[in-house]
């Protein structure tokens, strides 16, 4: 049978479409759980998502889509259309190389090994949970035989969060991440300082007007309510259905102001980006970010080189004072600033300041590379895990639950996954400082609480464009270089410097 | 290939579970679009719930569910399994006698009926409409010549809602309760009143204290919040999402009490029959209450038996005051309950009393029944109504948006649809009076604010099943007899004569 070029494309995007529609309807049954799901509806739900998951598998695996990219042409890449298709590929290839046996295994051995590690670390019993990663491990190293690998084995794993990346790049990329704030907290850790700069941070915020703040910023931002919502969750994130529907959760702390402040705006930098995405691309595997470490680069970029500003507070915190007259009206911006960037080493990566973050992702992406590479065995993780905490931080958690045990990721199986964060951070100022560079006014705009020549830029040279390049190339289109550490680094240091009054 | 019964059964149950869950997602999408969804993800949604039906409609008609379904034995439908088989038959055949092409013409049709309905009724224009309808009409009347009938044409359409139902025993229905409604209507139109028994229900009522009023009582009637929720929804409805996952919606409306607190009763009582079926029926087509029917029996008879009845207020109506003091505390419970009792024609369905309701469903069935037989033309639709208007409530709709053009759904190809209203007001009474012989303590435990025994009663003889038997099964298992209006007819004269002091 003789088939048009063009009627193989147009019924290859048809079953895209299918696909994205049981993708974006799995996404809503994962919000709702999340959200307002009643404790009653757990068993049914996980029936639902798991059926939802199988068809989408299913109709992106089958005979009729195989055969349909087998007929299709081969476009350069640089067309919206050459994109797609290789888009697709990419996906589609390691889709059908994972044998199904092996994906239900690892989807079997992951539900386990999740109840497993919360009684673990419940219980700060390593032996409780030691077995089950033993068994993700081995099935992660079967896992990156079947998808394959030029380099490193790893790469499989990484190449499923951010697509091109390799272990090498990553190892030269923490090295120099490790020599340039490990110096800065050392030079803070070293100096006795007698007040608790948080504190203030702490006391009582009526959860209304967090909520009421929050949106305040995040509508200047740029979110567009029109095609968004912002709910509660205890584990808050973004997700979209669509273009025309992009949602953000928030948790809310009564006495703690900073993680519903800052955890919002990083939200919306995530849901920025995906209402920023062509609309055409919708229904699409074009029509969403383009890679984890490029998502959280615009999570970061919102959250920490706007919301941890000084010229971001300069115009917000008579604002926020208003909102929390008891709690802060005596409080300058000053101290409020100092506050919001206190660099303190802790054991736990969730609570980590900008600077100490990253040495928790290199500390769990070596030992990652590690497990993977055979040369750590996972007996002996926790001792691995306490030595490096030791090393780049001066900190012996006080128990396994505080240390190897505090995420859930490797319960999940998701290894690859942790150096997005990092990736994302380093990116975060690299695209900033472009964007700083080609638009002179946005430092001024900062300071009269717009963004609308920041959110324009990161829209048409980033967002825009979804999925249609991959990471390094889209670095490299608005960036004109690599991903590169300097910019990042040197922003730290000159931002913590005069924090800590260092030389 | 030869293939154990038992295998194939277990492999159709699967199917029908993957089916399921298709619909349950869906059923997700259309709860979330009418609560939170934001107003941008209307195009997305629909494309998304298109696609979802589409593929359960798929699964259920292809080749492999023909092939199970032929291979399965004939079983006894008094056991389970049964029951099962001779259900998914029954909805298979209907599934599959209707043509792809014909199912695409009336989606497309309706989605077009639905917007210019909306404009004509807004400008009460009969003409913008009239050519929607007349092909919707068409569509019908194809519709039932491919389903087939054995006697009336509408049979076939009837029978999507009331599995059984035969226009001929409706005829018998509408012809009795019409000789039992008209002259109760006219004796008391013909008598003057000077008050407006209904003002004191117009006010000031503030939401919060509607809904707690409202959780209080359904939560009493045994409504289970950890199986369930209530979000507010312009158009109030019931969703269920397995038997864990049961879900109402209601409408407040801050200067009128009766609508949340009636609507909240109503939901209420179609989410406890979905909550009382036997959770061993989940994930299949038994699991759902039987009919329309059946389930508007339910929520007519927690709102109107149980909900207007003096007895659950002589308990609830000092708790009623306390939750609306500035509205309340000097109206005694007869005159409030007098007030949720009025009976008085109106143009308006939604706004009818328990009496006239009936009355506004008769003369939609003798219409659609007409149009389906062509014994009526569409553009003389308008004359007939208001003819009908006259004749059975004495009143002539002010225009056509109050009059033919108030509902919905003939837009939506809703055919055979309407008389399920009027058999759940008959059959609220058969039941409830079929409880009341069978546990004489329920009106005593009524009075003291208590519903269990008539709850548990309710589950046991008709929530349970679920979709096990069908309505005339289930009508005659639990009261010894069919469909029966005299105990309806009986309770209307008792209460109202009552009410407005007749003999």
């Amino acid at each position: 049978m003789t088939e048009e070029r063009e009627s193989v494309y147009e019924r290859l995007k048809d079953r895209l479409a299918t696909i994205s529609d049981l993708s974006s309807a799995n996404g809503l049954l994962f919000w709702d759980r999340q959200t307002y799901m009643p404790e009653g509806g757990v068993a049914g739900r996980a029936e639902q998502m798991a059926t939802l998951s199988r068809l989408a598998h299913e109709m992106f695996t089958d005979a009729e889509m195989n055969r349909l990219l087998g007929s299709s042409e081969e476009l350069d890449p640089s067309s919206e259309k050459g994109a797609l298709l290789r888009r697709v590929r990419r996906d589609h290839e390691r889709a059908t190389r994972l044998p199904a046996k092996l994906v239900a295994e690892i989807a079997r051995t992951t539900t386990l090994a999740e109840s497993a590690w919360v009684k673990a670390r419940e219980e700060s019993d390593w032996s409780l949970f030691a077995p089950h990663l033993q068994k993700i491990v081995r099935l992660q190293r079967e896992t990156t035989e079947h998808l394959g690998y030029d380099g490193h084995p790893y790469d499989a794993l990484l190449d499923g969060y951010e697509p091109g990346a390799r272990t090498v790049q990553l190892e030269t990329m923490f090295e120099e991440l490790k020599e340039g704030i490990v110096p800065i907290v050392r030079a803070i850790a070293g100096r006795a300082y007698e007040e608790d700069r948080t504190a203030l941070l702490h006391g009582t915020f009526v959860e209304a007007e967090q909520e009421k703040f929050g949106k305040v910023v995040i509508n200047a931002f740029g979110y567009d309510w029109e095609r968004g919502r912002q709910d509660r969750a205890v584990h808050p994130f973004c997700i979209n259905f669509g273009p025309g529907d992009v949602r953000i959760t928030t948790r809310f702390d009564k006495g703690w102001l900073a993680p519903a402040l800052f955890g919002t705006m990083h939200e919306a930098g995530h849901a920025l980006y995906e209402q920023g995405i062509n609309p055409d691309y919708a229904r699409t595997p074009l029509g969403g970010g383009t890679s984890m470490g490029l998502h959280e680069s615009q999570s970061r970029l919102w959250e920490n080189l706007v919301g941890r500003s000084k010229l971001f507070w300069s115009y917000y915190y008579t604002m926020l004072q208003k909102a929390f007259p008891g709690a802060l009206s005596e409080v300058d911006l000053e101290a409020f600033y100092r506050a919001i960037n206190v660099l303190e080493a802790s054991s736990i990566r969730v609570e980590a300041d900008e600077v100490t973050y990253n040495l928790h992702i290199l500390l769990r992406f070596e030992l990652e590379v590690a497990l993977i590479e055979d040369e750590l065995s996972v007996v002996d993780l926790p001792a691995a895990w306490n030595a490096k905490m030791k090393e780049y931080l001066d900190i012996t958690p006080e128990n396994n639950t505080e240390g190897v045990l505090q995420d859930v990721h490797w319960s999940n199986g998701l290894f690859g996954y942790f150096p997005t964060y990092a990736i994302g951070n380093v990116l975060s100022v690299q695209f900033f400082d472009e964007a700083l560079k080609q638009r002179r006014e946005i430092p001024i705009e900062m300071k009269e609480g717009k963004f609308s020549t920041l959110h324009i830029w990161l829209r048409e040279n980033i967002y825009r464009h979804g999925s249609r390049y991959y990471p390094d190339e889209l670095i490299e289109r608005v960036t004109g270089r690599p991903l590169d550490t300097a910019p990042y680094l040197r922003y730290l240091k000159n931002k913590f410097s005069e924090l800590y009054d260092l030389d």
